[in-house]
């Protein structure tokens, strides 16, 4: 029996209070499982470690296994480090699977991330390589209350401001569940004590007037913004702003985007690095890019009783097939590309290599004359939801209420018909489409267009995928196998966590496989 | 009839909607009062305005008449400008009213704003000076999900992740709705359509399970958290954690802090300028600085129909009475000075000046050998809040994930018992409180504080209190009489808006104020 089924079976027969004593008797109070720096005690004898990719995951490994006394070696498909850890700015280019090249034309110091963007406050690996690194963060901004949630066919296709939705909603619900307390509705479910208490805690919470209504007033105004906001001088009083009916809430379904940001994943306070994502990678490549050979294509990877040897070229010469050999060897490639390479490893880690398709996501990067959005609508950072075919609209994090171009994230579609439809168009369409599907929220788009580029994950050849999508049914059947050392191999990546696309993942699968392989070692 | 008052009739009989069509054709559907930079048309000839207060409102009226074109001298008490937009930084002093001289000696770079300390993405104005005076901002974070809510009478002092009672608190009152509509309760309300949309919007909005309940499991966990995070490698399984019932909630009072952050003021995305608040003040004063005179305490305001005399004297040798002359004055002295200084303004002014109390707040900044809240509590950013006498604890927005030294804010009081309580203790005397109560929140305050300084806004010389506290009867008697035009004065100031306390209602007061004088002028 797992823990979790266990404490699960607790919760379910002696309640809440009673799993929670089971959890912190069993010592699972704390949250993260990263416990601080590693430490691999003991002397590997001039043991060597090949390590192939280096993206988080490789480098991560590469860092600690020298640190531990080990000799190590990186082979990397990329002429630059970090993998999907990716930045593009002007002057960038890359080639696409397909053979499209795009060159990103953005103006100097602006950028998109095709991969990773965010970092969570909970990911304490990560945090703490930033922190060791050097590497400095500002906030990532998930929710902005002036974004907007747009649904094509409701609200005659006018996008909503995020904080009017937002407000109408939990003051209808709260208005609701008001009258059905008085009533004495919930006379079973709650004591009349706590009834009384809850009328208050609802109407603070949900905006209502003396009588537990939700009306327009300078109360809900205070939380769904105002018609006109309070000023100075003479004529300062503010107006209050109609709601919005929870009947065309619930028809437009724009409930749905309301919890986004109170997701464990999406909770303030997010960061990004300064300058971009690739700050991280270019951080760990500092430390580790003397180990790294880069546009290196590995071919094939064999192993026997003493050590394994990797088969590679160099991507400019393929012509001319290469060996590295080591003791041991870390693979961090994407299982989508791994399960291409001949692999020496039993049937149930091919099995499980051979069991993960990989997500489709794209990313579109939109650079615009000026930051319309910030100064005409007061947007500053934070996504718009729509259900419109490039799904977000990302606002810049940085730069803020500055002067100048801007570049935003036009388009950011991952799984799903539209993310397969945008891989399938050529780069320029893919951005020709994004303009005209922003234009319907941003008129503005169609005056103040400049430039774009766009990053289908499909179609990118170090990954052809943007992260591992596990079902829980592969999960249960395959996971460990993938974990386990096969050998004198053991896999690490994102693919190898329970945090599928986060960098965080790819950091614990290394360090967890590089201690256990580390033990191995010591007893060997 | 007062047009908010019309559309509250319109709203009572017609409807939101009627209202909402009412305000868009009365041209008030767009939000803020502040229209973009002033233009005042025409020549004054020569005309001399007289200023006093170099705060942000007596700079804006500054900067703005002498490019129209008006002789401006400014007359401020302080030796530098800014007024309540203040930084204390190490090496700073400064002495209240009672003698005690305080220097702050924190770290080079930590600072606190004893004042002001951040900036609504709707306060249009302060950010259109702030671009144009290249003033760069960073993210001020309100809500932070893993900061704290704490009761001392509750969960044994044990203070509470704010995503754990927000999610709990959500999805319980969403479970009682959705037992309540699936008993039919709602029929009268809600039609059979909206309530099984409802039931979906309950679900995902509340974090329910199939059943409509909200438990212990991994969906509520991705809400509150986990008790174990997911991981990477082997054994990366998350574990659930357990909610906190709602009576426990409802009775902790807890609730009373989670609508803060979804407050219009509150709401993201929020900034503070780089570097500290006061970076605004001296921006002004690059733009302004030559016009004003420094040390300077007004003793007499007295106008004639020809102009205004106001007598001062130099704080460092007040036996030398002054006098500075000038065809009209904007006179920025907060109301809690200006009614202690004789002054020509008619009985209504005068009535008004003398009917607006100040309100006492008081802040602490306590700087600790390094950033705790951080390295162990997963804490960037945000406030805590608790019904100690601290009432917050707020973490600093700058410098996030580094190591070394840390300066958070360890008391915010805001008028009521505590702060009177505060300012009338000695503010040695103050921190040591403030340290012993923040102890009770994080234990790490009393091996890791090292220094503190407190600012009792009621003793603080240039203002004796904090911001005006307009009551709304004395808002309905006086404001207009405030804000009109007495013969060759006009008075600005936050105290002249319906934005108390906020730097925005400094600025909109005079800009709404000069732009009237400017027509006065422009008429005689």
């Amino acid at each position: 029996m797992r823990r979790r089924d266990l404490l699960a079976l607790v919760g379910a027969m002696a309640g809440s209070a009673a799993m929670y004593h089971a959890m912190t008797s069993l010592g699972l109070a704390s949250e993260s499982t990263y416990k601080g720096p590693l430490r691999l005690e003991g002397d590997p004898n001039g043991a060597s470690v090949l390590i192939l990719g280096a993206g988080l995951a490789g480098m991560t490994a590469a860092l600690e296994l020298r640190k531990a006394g080990y000799k190590v070696r990186v082979l990397e498909f990329n002429s630059r480090p970090g993998g999907r850890n990716w930045t593009l700015r002007g002057g960038d280019s890359f080639t696409e699977l397909g053979g499209f090249k795009q060159t990103c034309e953005f103006e100097r110091d602006l950028y998109i991330n095709p991969g990773p963007w965010r970092i969570p406050y909970h990911h304490r690996a990560l945090l703490d390589y930033c922190r060791r690194l050097g590497v400095t963060l500002e906030p990532f901004i998930q929710l902005n209350h002036n974004a907007y949630l747009h649904a094509s066919s409701a609200f005659g296709g006018a996008p909503q401001r995020i904080r009017a939705i937002k407000a109408d909603f939990q003051g209808q619900v709260s208005e609701l569940l008001a009258k059905v307390t008085q009533q004495g509705q919930l006379d079973e479910a709650v004591s009349k004590e706590d009834q009384a208490i809850l009328l208050q805690a609802l109407r603070s919470w949900g905006a209502l007037d003396r009588d537990y209504k939700y009306n327009a007033n300078l109360f809900s105004a205070e939380f769904r913004g105002y018609a006109r906001d309070p000023g100075g001088g003479l004529d300062a009083d503010p107006l209050p702003s109609a709601p919005v009916a929870l009947s065309d809430i619930l028809k437009s379904r724009l409930w749905r985007y309301l919890q986004s940001f109170a997701r464990y994943n999406f909770q303030t306070t997010m960061f990004q690095p300064v300058g971009g994502m690739d700050m991280i990678g270019k951080a760990f490549a500092r430390e580790v890019g003397d180990l790294i050979r880069y546009n290196a294509r590995v071919t094939r990877i064999a192993q026997s009783d003493r050590g394994v040897t990797v088969s590679y070229v160099d991507t400019a010469d393929p012509s001319d097939p290469r060996e590295a050999k080591a003791d041991w060897c870390v693979c961090t490639i994407p299982l989508s590309i791994l399960g291409q390479i001949p692999t020496d490893v039993g049937s149930a880690m091919q099995a499980a290599i051979d069991a993960v398709p990989y997500a489709g996501s794209v990313k579109i990067g939109l650079q615009f004359k000026r930051r319309f959005w910030e100064e005409d609508e007061a947007i500053y950072g934070g996504i718009t939801f729509t259900d419109l075919p490039i799904r977000q609209i990302a606002y810049p994090n940085t730069g803020f209420n500055r002067a100048g171009r801007g570049v935003l994230l036009g388009a950011y579609l991952f799984e799903g018909a539209n993310s397969y439809e945008f891989t399938a168009m050529p780069p320029a369409e893919r951005i020709a489409s994004a303009v005209e599907f922003g234009a319907l929220i941003h008129p503005q788009y169609k005056a103040e267009f400049e430039t774009g580029i766009s990053v289908a994950w499909h179609r990118v050849p170090f990954t052809l995928g943007c992260s591992g999508e596990w079902t829980e049914q592969a999960r249960a059947q395959h996971y460990r196998n993938l974990c386990q050392i096969d050998g004198r191999i053991v896999l690490a990546g994102e693919h190898a966590s329970d945090l599928p696309a986060w960098q965080e993942g790819a950091i614990l699968s290394a360090l967890d496989a590089i201690a256990r392989l580390h033990q191995r070692v010591m007893r060997t």
